[in-house]
């Protein structure tokens, strides 16, 4: 690829697109990555797409020679069946939110990853978290899936998945081998997550805390995936109680990263991520 | 749409995306309606792709909602059959070079058009030529097609179609009403017209010229489809013998004009096409 420092080519016939599909687009990976493109001097360029034909679209991911396609709601689930190949970190959690296209080939060759997945198994890593603890995950959707895998994944053999609907806690508590719950109660665990939208800017529960003071005491480590803003309510109390913590923006900054990579071969700066994600909320 | 005249804004989720398919894409295109959306302050972004698969191209069109699609060489003939509807332009020469597609109509709704007809139209008519009069055709390919097409259509009742290929001349002029020879010879015409790729730049005959002096001298109006460069041998001597002349770089602008119309809902004026002609091409 063409790439020479802070000067992105104009636009023209060998520029490579990157998209993302979504029922409902925001700007957030459009300014991310076009950023990074400035920033890194890549001939690329990257726009955000809805559709209501998931398989034409992906067809024409296809026919275009698009380099690669970020997958979101409600579609991460139904590409599985439309790509050449799948990795274990979508085969995993039977979701795919990365589509790589090897436009070298004919028609292409498609290989869907999950970046979240593989964002919460390397932020495990570096944090060190302790696979002998225990691990307790508030939280039974498409987020909760991915990090309840990561944690499985990376050894922690016992858990709890906190949630109210029954049905799908019930369900992802048992495809990982943990404990289900429909309240937190008196339970503690060396490291508690939060995957539901409390303390989310904009939700009904922003301001809430999606652990009370007592669990959060008794933990090692408290990780929000909440990303916006990255101090919640929790991240905050844990902090103040001295507590260790994993934020949302870590999560959302190595998955970016890592999907950025995947498409482009580059992989930016921890600054440079920081800094274009800080843009693409702005 | 957003227009505000001279900014466009940073590309976001809304910017409507144009494309074109050529089995190989130049960067005419991609410069010429980027600098026009630079210059109009339009929410659009245009990039130039080629394809094996055009059936699942225009199916990505529908399915990503890009909002025009530019079609070139050899595809002009199969788009046809996956677009809703066929403008009288295309219907008329069964070839089409612009495609825009209704993206508030869910899954698209896509028509087909041929500018370049359209500008061959436009021109014998802002050029008043004089349809109780001849016009001798050199050439037969698709460029032949539409522009004999746009004379007939425009009341040229009497005409030659000269080339070397029988079979391709014979059926162009068949089809048009008109007569067909294998050389120019001694016939004259009011109107003469080259539609060869003689006299354009890097060609095998770049330095000559389509028809030889006494052809010139005997017409009204000397018409040359190549653009590249505007003044060739055959416009030079048109010139020289005081003899009208339009020429490719007028059938281009135009056609691209109508298209950029079509594609926007903008006009651009005459200056800013120009500017956008010359810049695309340097």
């Amino acid at each position: 690829m063409t790439q020479s420092a802070g000067r992105r080519p104009p636009l023209n016939k060998d520029t490579l697109l990157c998209i993302s599909l979504a029922a409902r687009p925001s700007n957030i990976g459009t300014r991310f990555h076009n950023h990074l493109y400035d920033v890194l001097g890549l001939d690329f360029v990257y726009k955000a797409f809805t559709t209501t034909d998931i398989a034409a679209a992906i067809g024409g991911v296809r026919a275009l020679g698009i380099r690669g396609c970020s997958v979101s709601m409600p579609f991460k689930e139904d590409v599985l069946a439309l790509v050449d190949e799948v990795e274990p970190s979508a085969r995993a959690i039977h979701s795919v939110n990365t589509i790589v296209n090897d436009v070298s080939v004919p028609g292409g060759h498609l290989t869907a990853s999950n970046t979240d997945y593989l964002a919460v198994q390397r932020l495990i890593a570096t944090h060190r978290l302790d696979p002998e603890g225990t691990v307790l995950i508030r939280g039974s959707g498409g987020m909760a899936n991915a990090v309840g895998a990561a944690f499985r994944d990376s050894g922690f053999t016992s858990g709890v998945i906190v949630a109210r609907n029954v049905d799908t806690g019930g369900a992802l508590a048992d495809r990982l081998g943990y404990e289900y719950a429909p309240e937190v109660g008196d339970r503690t665990a060396s490291v508690i997550v939060n995957v539901t939208p409390i303390g989310m800017a904009g939700g009904a529960e922003a301001s809430e805390c999606a652990f009370d003071p007592a669990t959060i005491a008794a933990a090692d480590t408290v990780f929000d995936v909440v990303a916006l803003p990255s101090e919640t309510s929790l991240i905050k109390a844990a902090r103040d109680a001295g507590t260790a913590v994993v934020t949302g923006a870590e999560v959302i900054a190595l998955q970016a990263a890592e999907q950025f990579e995947r498409y482009t071969g580059v992989r930016p700066t921890d600054e440079q991520v920081a800094e274009a994600s800080e843009i693409s909320r702005a």
